[in-house]
């Protein structure tokens, strides 16, 4: 009853839109009404809902995070990583999106955005769907 | 089974607390025990949980945002809201809150507050209550 | 079937790992497959998930969050902790979970953190599991 999303990032910081692989595993989970969960499992990554018609809405977010959260300021952790990290939680680990007649409820300009922090990299995202009555 | 909360803003930055509006919502679902979504349909605004008694403290929560993500800061979206689209997925898009015996547990201090970050605008959020076992 | 989760910090801002006990009460409810929600009741105070294996990564968090949003920056809330419950909001009151088989669904360098933002202090935290279907 989990459903996992695969994702192939290609560059250190970028925002995928995943919202057809994310409808693709509520649509088969066969529930009509409840709660979908997207939640990744990596710690230098988030996810987030936000305008997916314009491009430049996510690049405007990157390079927001990017500024406030640079890649070398003078961090405690080693491995190169450590703004990624910072990002991850700004963002969060997961998103909670109604369901209802088996699909998504999200407003005109909504998607659901995966955001690689440490990347390229493949990646994978769960998605489970939870019934609103049992 | 999902209820939709009016809100209206009249301000370009403001919160607004919509405690009372999303008990009433869990409230008609007759839902005793589970959990409470409320999410945000717009990707101009945003939703969290924080204090409601002193109102200062929405106005801190604000100006620091408005700080950190300035209206105009050489954004590519041209729309004039590229900061609150960043913004938005600084807060995020949905909070859940539990419920028992049909209330929001909430602590002592907290309230539910709408973020307008491209008003004023008429704005809507969504309450669905998912029950604890079916 | 809410679990409480009691929490003591040491510090002003400090991020404590509670996925053992968070773990355990999940356990408890005995509900296989669903969903784990953990829930802070505070204001000045967030959960987040992030890396677990060096105690950097949560260093540079707090000392990131400290930077952007100082104890002391002019805000207008006069109770000394402004800044803890802005740090509150940009980290969020609760973070969702999937549970299979009785146990949550973490990735590999993943743990849950109490986020003490205007301690030391006694808190408590919240869990609650929603089975997949009742």
């Amino acid at each position: 009853m989990t459903a996992t999303v695969s994702v192939t990032t290609r560059s250190r910081t970028q925002m995928q839109d995943i919202t057809g692989p994310v409808q693709q595993a509520v649509s088969e989970t066969g529930v009509g009404d409840g709660l979908c969960v997207v939640y990744v499992p990596h710690t230098t990554s988030g996810i987030t809902i936000n305008e997916g018609a314009d491009p430049a809405v996510c690049t405007d977010i990157i390079a927001k995070l990017n500024q406030l959260v640079p890649a070398n300021d003078g961090y405690g952790h080693m491995e190169g990583n450590a703004d990624s990290h910072i990002k991850s939680s700004l963002m969060g680990s997961s998103v909670t999106i109604l369901v209802e007649n088996g699909r998504l409820v999200l407003g005109t300009w909504q998607k659901v955005f995966f955001c690689e922090f440490d990347g390229p990299r493949s990646r994978k995202v769960y998605v489970k769907v939870v019934a609103e009555r049992g």
